[in-house]
């Protein structure tokens, strides 16, 4: 049997690091990276495809990664991707998820194609995570902690402000509130007791930074509801200290069987890079997508819908041997 | 639609817990505890059958969850019961494991059935987040710790030493090499580096207490391998300390993407009672075994095979909504 043949879409953080991962992975072959740019040199040689040649693509590729960002590319690109190919995608603007799901699911039907939506670690693994808690484990409480890491979006706020040249927010777990999470007290906790927020400036010589900071803690729906802290630093101290992208979080459920007994489950992901992984983890559901559709499934699925086997290069006999 | 009509088959720790959780399962209905003593009496009420008289409930079940020892139950009551039922079960000698699997496999495709076995939390949950963790990171070590709880193989080695009335023995993990594991130092654990043992013994008055201990620590397979602690405790105290069933554990991977960059993945356990955890893991499992027996699926299968969204009783949509 041959390698199954991938093709990326993008060629950001997310496709480079899926390009090393499906270029890693024994059962794959890198065949294209499609771009609107056609200045992009990718490291594994492979050509780069413009998106008006979709169509001639179509039966040479078993599945496509789509590496673009969620807030404009993907609710676009999906849908165009899931006319022609088996696709994965890491779509994670959590409250349009059900849109997105039907625009896919009407469109990989109608063409008899698979598409695997929201994958990577949140959502993705900690859905999982969640849900399987939640099943075995059906009377507590869930938390999910992010951090420490980058939120893209908050740093984009921080950008945005009059005098701010360059920024970076960090999200970080709330210490005490993991700790009474994880000793079983089933805590209610706000939003200001779970999070706190750690900004890193480099501001304009001329800038107010009292004003700035002001801005900063005060602006709703970003900073407001949490307990925010402002530092300002030279470029130098922010290009040396602060251009890593790595993330993580945890998952938590408590509660009780329904004998009483009380129990804790915790999952938690430390990640050198966020892209890195999340791209990784789109590798293994790519072979998930391919082996599904080949078996027949069409339409948009999601991690919830791909049984572990699924994601392996062993067979179902190795698995049992080495891993149950 | 009507509910799930289960059956459980072993009334112990085990049985009862599966009691307390299907009875507590919005969808599901308990109809029968299958045993082989006629002197049980069921907090639920329901009839307890024998097992001359499988057949007759034939049609009559979903599934029936099998609640009895791996040791020696199992392997016979397995079979006999994928005869006529879809059936899940918690067997867990890993050794036997493919055996076990066949055995099943054979029965329950000749009959039409579909058969869930290892299910629980090690093999079980454990397994799935070992099979996941190496999916998403190929390039790694994967660690499994247990612990702190009660070893009941080894508990009973105790036991059967000359001048022991009584004993228990706690696995617990080394605190330094689970540190180890966590800040991704990828070490070369030892037998002895990962878990020590802590026995506590009810010895006779008349026992040689020196000789006990000695025979403890230099007991090969059980302990020799291991830092082991001898404490020698009155019954009363034993009744009072140790009667608990608490158990846990931790899976862990430490690696690398393709791209260099370094992660840590880490899953764990904290419960109040074994048997009632792991009944609540069978429950959800049986839910998701009539599910793939409704879609046609039969023989033998793992946790392995099992997609998440099977296991809950939310919809596919409300599933995506809330957890996704």
């Amino acid at each position: 049997m041959g390698k199954y043949k991938i093709g990326i879409v993008g060629y950001g953080n997310l496709g480079k690091g899926a390009e090393t991962a499906v270029t890693a992975s024994e059962d794959m072959e890198l065949c294209a990276i499609f771009s609107r740019r056609d200045n992009i040199k990718p490291v594994s040689g492979v050509p780069v495809v413009g998106f008006g040649e979709l169509a001639s693509w179509k039966g040479k590729l078993d599945a496509v990664i789509l590496c673009s960002g969620s807030a404009t590319d993907l609710p676009q690109q999906g849908p165009m991707f899931a006319k022609y190919f088996t696709t994965v995608d890491s779509f994670d603007t959590h409250a349009k998820i059900p849109e997105y799901f039907k625009a896919i699911d009407e469109v990989a039907k109608e063409n008899g194609n698979l598409s695997l939506i929201s994958v990577g670690w949140d959502p993705g693994m900690f859905s999982i995570m969640r849900l399987y808690n939640e099943a075995v484990l059906p009377e507590g409480n869930h938390y999910t902690f992010w951090g420490e890491g980058v939120s893209q979006g908050h740093s984009d706020a921080l950008r945005r402000i009059d005098g701010v040249l360059n920024a970076k927010q960090y999200t970080v777990p709330v210490q005490e509130a993991l700790d009474a999470v994880r000793n079983g007290a089933n805590p209610q906790l706000s939003t200001r007791q779970k999070h706190k927020r750690v900004c890193y400036i480099v501001a304009k010589d001329s800038a107010d930074k009292a004003l700035i900071e002001k801005t900063v803690v005060e602006m709703p729906n970003y900073f407001a509801d949490y307990d925010t802290t402002v530092n300002f630093i030279t470029a130098d101290v922010f290009e040396k200290e602060h251009s890593g992208m790595a993330h993580g979080g945890f998952v938590l459920r408590s509660g009780q069987t329904a004998d009483g007994e009380k129990h804790v489950i915790e999952y938690s992901l430390k990640l050198g890079s966020n892209p890195s992984f999340t791209s990784s983890v789109l590798t293994a559901y790519a072979r998930a997508a391919i082996r599904m559709a080949q078996n027949g499934q069409t339409g948009a699925a999601t991690v919830f819908d791909v049984a572990p086997a699924m994601l392996s290069v062993k067979s179902g006999e190795a698995l049992r041997k080495e891993l149950l």
